[in-house]
């Protein structure tokens, strides 16, 4: 990899604009690190992207000189996807944040990538639709890193991820040649379908500055219920029923005992924490299929569950929904640092999974609380830890390992919805096989074959450790 | 290309087994067409496929010699997507058609790819569940070529193509490796979707032996009607105002005059002839989302109809399904050669479109008629011809050209959901561009090196003549 000499400091200022150019340190070292723990490296050049032709231009210097550009939305990923491991350009997207269209004829709208997720569904609800991925950093995260890591969420389950929206985009490439994918179109198969490939390419393929997604109508009617369980497998039973009754609910969570403990603590919603797990429920549609749901799902519960909370209205529901979306906030205040993963089972296997990350727990003597979207099967085991304690950190990392290796022995995935990045760059093969491994890094190559954008992510896996990287 | 010799076909024999082995003349000359007009060539060798390991090792023969090989289910494909048009190996598909598992736990179905799609309907739906890709050809078609095609139907606006339930994968590299991608995972994002590339790559990138599918519930109640209208905006303008109030129906059909017209004359069902326009609508799911959305798009045709005809009960539905199901049928039966094609525009392009495709007829002088899937912008305008008249057959070739240029125009696509192959390959780069072409020929080269993996197709384009093809 090149380095920014004057001669390229000055193009990529010309190509980018004085306003948009910084290499303070400030702006360098509050650029080296996204939300992935014990990451971290110095880019030489932040860039603030303005539109897709600038883009162009500064990815045509970048080529020509061979500096790496790491593209970064709101840097909210789990998986060091941003950080800049050889240095290089921060391509930062927050400035192209404008929602181009919402067309109500087609169903469809269209953005810049650096609008965030939050303001895109405030945005289509006014209008009485829909844009079903809801990943848990949805209030900061742009929706271009939703579409970089294809993103998931709560509603995974029942609508899909990030994926299954993105019908059209404009993206850039390393050379920066500008193509244009898909479009207003339910169906479009001209080609490879290059939309499906860039969703999930984690900014190593190239640079997406504009997208179109598919709307939905917003559901009419939504409620939601807890339900509180004894021990773990009847909780998973619960969830088995719940399918086996032809139900598709729009949330399935799951929060281990542990988790629960913690929850409560921080939040004081008055969980029962003498409960082994505990199941957020719940359907949306129109109100006729939302309560017959919501009353099967009840009577399934009865079977299996201690205790039964309803929501009665919209207000406690939220209520009943800040006990999920609270669990991390809560985890993190425990220790320092904290450690949240996504490894990924079939559904039918997420009892016998948490029980293994338990075991894999208390073997490494680390301590792991389990929440997540049990409806479609992406845990998220989370460590509480200490990145100072390089012993503690070592066992982590092993038990780690060993919990990806358990997914992948259960038919599972070491990602769901994190993305490789760095953190899983050494287990994808694992994955995808040697094979698999081959095939991904022939098509970088006929992307990317200088190997500028994000280089140092996804196939870069040597060790399996989780290292502080000092430049 | 290299032809097969004495030793390479003693080679093949034994990697195939003899009793699935063919050169006989009349096993050439039955796979050298598929469903697609005027386009034929011979192969010089016919394997019927059998498992993954014999695939793998036809395949590593065919890599080591450079012999073309092209993959082929029941070949009902329109795009001449499994002509050999450089020889070698026709692979069929159709010996290995093992539905493997429906696991209703994860709600999944797993099958090896010669699967009839009928055959996996009737199967998931005998357990209350439902996989809702249904392509006109879906009595004979096989999934591996549903999925090698990205195959759509007339379920489409409701719930998408065959990408969007194809979860996982077991494919053949040319060079005789497998992998295996995805799982029975709602969320997985280990790496490039090598399942969504896979899926619409047309038997160009690997040959797909196994596939993982999600299911739905099986909606519970279905109703349809028929809206006949005077004029083909006033059609046009139903279609947006049922999505403007935020209904998505499970069926939004379209027929045109000239195609109301031939189906009549062919199944006499009594639709009205003078009509100019026809919308075949139908929603499922609950009892009551069904009966209240009949409703609203009853009360909507109304406004814009000339008469509306409900379906009674299922057997009444079924026949007004009958007059959408029998154009193809009924259109071909009137000249020897019946071109049927997949111009696809936004939905709300659709008067538009019709009306420039019954101008473009006009024009070029030959006779097309338009049905499609009016929800989802998927037209099908069918020229009605004679392929033994080379002067007609030019027009027709131009008048096509005008079309999918008109496409395009009003922000479309070349084709929908019956791919690239020969006949939409000069078209490919006005959809995506040289930028576009290029990326997916360095997929392409990642993948195939030598190219053997149905050679010949998607970039052969170099003239936008719809030839017979002679060795």
């Amino acid at each position: 990899m090149r380095r920014i000499t004057g001669e390229i400091r000055a193009k990529l200022i010309e190509a980018a604009g004085v306003s948009a150019y910084f290499d303070d340190e400030e702006s360098l070292l509050s650029h080296s690190y996204d939300a992935t723990p014990m990451l971290q490296a110095m880019p030489e050049a932040v860039i603030y992207a303005q539109s897709t032709n600038q883009v162009s231009a500064v990815l045509k210097i970048c080529h020509q000189y061979e500096i790496p550009v790491y593209t970064r939305g709101a840097a909210s990923n789990l998986c060091g996807g941003t950080v800049p491991v050889h240095g290089g350009v921060v391509l930062v997207t927050t400035r192209m944040n404008r929602l181009l269209e919402i067309d109500e004829e087609n169903l469809t709208a269209t953005f810049e990538t650096g609008l965030t997720t939050k303001a895109l569904h405030q945005a289509v609800e006014a209008k009485g639709l829909f844009y079903p991925p809801d990943p848990g950093s949805m209030l900061v995260s742009t929706l271009g890193g939703n579409i970089a890591q294809c993103a998931g969420g709560l509603r995974g389950l029942k609508y899909g991820t990030t994926k299954d929206y993105v019908i059209g985009l404009t993206a850039v490439l390393p050379n920066g040649e500008v193509i244009h994918t898909g479009g207003k179109l339910m169906k479009d198969v001209a080609g490879y379908d290059l939309t499906k490939l860039l969703v999930g390419s984690e900014g190593t393929l190239a640079v997406i500055t504009e997208a179109t997604v598919k709307l939905l109508p917003k559901p009419q009617a939504t409620s939601v219920m807890l339900a509180y369980f004894d021990d773990m497998y009847a909780a998973a039973r619960t969830v088995s029923k719940i399918i086996a009754a032809r139900i598709i609910p729009s949330t399935l969570e799951f929060m281990d005992h542990g988790t629960i403990l913690v929850v409560e603590d921080y939040a004081k919603i008055g969980l029962p924490t003498d409960m082994k797990a505990i199941l957020l429920i719940g359907q949306d549609g129109h109100p006729a299929v939302v309560e017959e749901d919501m009353e099967k799902m009840r009577a399934i519960c009865m079977e299996e569950a201690r205790e039964i909370k309803v929501a009665k209205d919209m207000r406690e529901a939220e209520e009943l929904m800040t006990a999920r979306r609270s669990a991390l906030s809560a985890l993190a205040r425990l220790k320092p640092t904290t450690i949240l993963e996504d490894a990924t089972v079939p559904r039918s296997q997420i009892a016998t999974m948490v029980e293994k990350i338990a075991e894999i727990g208390a073997k490494y003597n680390v301590r792991i609380c389990t929440f997540g979207h049990a409806g479609d099967g992406n845990l998220h085991p989370t460590c509480m830890t200490d990145a100072r304690d390089q012993d503690e950190i070592e066992r982590v990392e092993e038990a780690f390992e060993e919990i990806f290796a358990a997914a992948l022995e259960l038919g599972g995935t070491i990602t769901g919805e994190h993305g490789v990045g760095i953190v899983k760059a050494p287990f994808l093969e694992w994955k995808v096989g040697p094979a698999g491994i081959e095939v991904m890094k022939g098509i970088k190559r006929a992307f990317d074959p200088k190997n500028i954008l994000n280089p140092g992510k996804m196939f870069a896996g040597q060790t399996r450790k989780r290292v502080v990287i000092n430049r």
